[in-house]
């Protein structure tokens, strides 16, 4: 009997409505349901208001196995959500003895004086299960009843990751679902998302298990792909199976599985090959240093930066010739290959890159239009130089900053045979 | 005819049912919603699955006047948001030559390959408006029908918060014939939003004309102030009157009003001073650079920046002084001072600030903690150096760098006499 359950969430709070707080909540719990197999097909979010909460939680019910609510439990008017899904699933309340004891034991403790709203909180369902909560006076509900499974969490987030934990988790991972979920992420960078899924197509559309889902972010897509089997062992094998078919395709565009980033694994691959890394940035002003020094430990493969925004600095700093900056100009494959070469002399790394393009808004020409960018990178005495034209529409500089950063990590990873990307022109 | 209207706001994607990232759209478009008086009384989230879908549209198009999609108009074959929420309202897709043309011109700038399905994305229902997106292919979808506004907008917050604000809150701003909404944004650095909101509380409980509502991000609190009058030039003076008060009780942290960013004040205030300034950086490895030149034109105040990620760079492009490394460490005041001088002397600009701290997760001492961040501004001889320990708890690398960085924009105004932030030690 391996059944799949599903699960709806329904947060409760005029903040969330308003925009106030953000709804980390859902999220903690969207993902905790997922790890564990349980699909999640609705998320909502309601007022403190009777109807509407009402009307949402019989929704709910009539859709889902499992429902989580969150918030509105407080001692106050307007915490509400108990009384309310009591009343629908037909639980009456009554008070808890060992819960109020608690709350009033906590209240003895903080020194605080209780107001006689607080044995609101002491209130459980007959036909309920009270929650300790160990950060907070209201305990989380648990009601098993007619097939459904409600579970009524506090609204702060530490009051509600901590009883998820202790009290909502052991249940429902012994529910018998059959299977558990594993994933792992495929990192593709040099390959938009339409050209991903068009690429893999028959893979994406024809397997099931595991299920294969493209993110697209930053000028990057990410694939998700998730196998489903009786243990941890077998799933990962699946996914394996489903990684390597993809990598069959696409493999050029791969940089990492689980890499998490271009700077992440440049990180971790030069520190495993023992290389270093300077950077000589002009349009990007510090955007590449910035993103390897992102990474914990970067210090051991990266020790200097040179953000060379105007021509004195190329020349002064990083060694560029007059003759370069006259003949081609700034923005040119020779300036970028001798800022490359000045950082380089200059730190005494085995690698540099340097970057040099018109970000814009404004600077651009015909010739010269914005969103051109020369990326060049070295490796002892190889050299690798890029011209690009990045950017959708005007006002882009943002962008091309970042997808110009992204490239230079990507010529680093390729001229240490880390990772090939198909480079466009 | 003052109507209050209601607003439901449907996010579509399966990556935040897996709770793979937060759900910022819900909470940038509440926020705005609640700015100009439109209720918004639920909030849901749905896969990419055309009947869950049709079902919630269905159900928002029952209960709310205008509802805001966000996600699905991509050009897969699971993005189904536009051809769902168009079946459901009677609107046939034609495709739109013009936003065709749109496309086809981003493939032919960015030198990709089309794919059949980018065509997709140039479909729009005959009764409805595309409308351009000016940082993605998908455009968004409005359609005005049976007394029902729908906008459909592009998932990624980038893109969705752009043409919201383009596009989106043209109209609904409009929708009350009565009054206009004009709203100014105070940019503080220095203090707390709890902190402010406590200083402010009278002024921002009684005002309910204009309306000023705080948004803490990334270390600085924004206050938007917003009012309600007949015409643009009384709600100004409404808007004006309330940050004149405001900033008799909190100016001395005001950077700006409506001045966007530290950096983007930082680059208006040193160009019309004819300033220049440079930039040493170590544990924030060129964030402050990039943060500069992240604003066009900044190229007219900022020519150079040293990420002296090493002792090597500090010492061999800064000059920082052995001795003072070997006495005081890499993470000193003393280094600091040094760093700054070092790099105001190789570049010749009037300004330098320098940065060095421990931005973990490893490398904190008892004595040198995780967090701890010396920064040093320089103008001409006179200096200003500081003490920081950042950080709320381990493993907050990028939280420490980025305050450390915005520091260092901060002190560069403050030595300047162009903004004089409280400094907490």
């Amino acid at each position: 009997m391996s059944k799949k359950y599903s699960a709806e969430i329904i947060c409760v709070g005029t903040e969330l409505l308003l925009g106030d707080i953000l709804n980390t909540n859902t999220r903690f719990l969207s993902k905790e349901l997922a790890s564990i197999g349980i699909n999640v097909y609705h998320q909502s979010v309601v007022g403190d208001n009777y109807e509407r909460l009402a009307d949402s939680v019989r929704l709910a019910l009539s859709r889902a196995d499992i429902i989580i609510t969150s918030g509105g439990l407080g001692p106050t008017y307007d915490d509400i959500t108990k009384e309310t899904v009591c009343e629908i699933m037909g639980s009456e309340l009554v008070m808890d003895e060992e819960v109020k004891n608690t709350i009033v034991g906590f209240f003895q403790r903080m020194g605080r004086k209780m107001t006689d709203n607080n044995f609101k909180q002491a209130l459980v369902p007959v036909d309920g299960v009270a929650l300790h909560n160990e950060n907070g006076t209201a305990p989380g509900i648990m009601i098993n009843k007619n097939n459904k499974l409600v579970f009524m969490l506090p609204g702060p987030p530490r009051e509600l990751e901590a009883l998820y934990k202790a009290k909502v988790y052991p249940v429902l991972s012994s529910l018998d679902s059959g299977n558990i979920l594993f994933s792992k992420n495929i990192n593709i960078f040099g390959m938009g998302e339409s050209a991903v899924e068009d690429a893999l197509k028959n893979i994406m559309k024809t397997s099931l298990n595991p299920t294969v889902a493209p993110y697209a972010k930053d000028g990057e897509v990410l694939l998700r792909v998730t196998a489903s089997a009786p243990d941890k062992a077998s799933a990962e094998s699946l996914a394996d199976k489903a990684i390597s078919d993809i990598a069959s395709v696409v493999g050029d565009c791969i940089y990492g599985i689980d890499g998490e980033s271009l700077q992440n694994v440049l990180v971790k691959r030069f520190s495993e090959k023992g290389l270093t890394i300077s950077t000589a940035e002009s349009c990007t002003g510090g955007l590449v240093s910035k993103r390897i020094t992102e990474i914990p430990g970067s210090s051991s493969i990266f020790g200097c930066g040179i953000c060379s925004y105007s021509n004195e600095t190329k020349m002064n700093v990083l060694g560029v010739k007059k003759e370069t900056l006259e003949s081609f100009g700034a923005v040119s494959a020779q300036t970028a290959e001798e800022m490359a070469a000045g950082v380089q002399s200059l730190s005494g790394s085995d690698v540099s890159v340097a970057i040099t393009g018109i970000a814009g808004p404004d600077g651009g020409t015909d010739e010269k239009p914005v969103g051109l960018v020369y990326i060049s990178a070295r490796y002892k005495d190889k050299v690798l130089t890029e011209r690009f034209v990045f950017g959708r529409s005007k006002n882009e500089r943002e962008y091309i900053r970042f997808l110009a950063s992204s490239w230079a990590l990507a010529m680093a990873l390729k001229i240490t045979d880390s990772f090939s990307p198909a480079f466009h022109e």
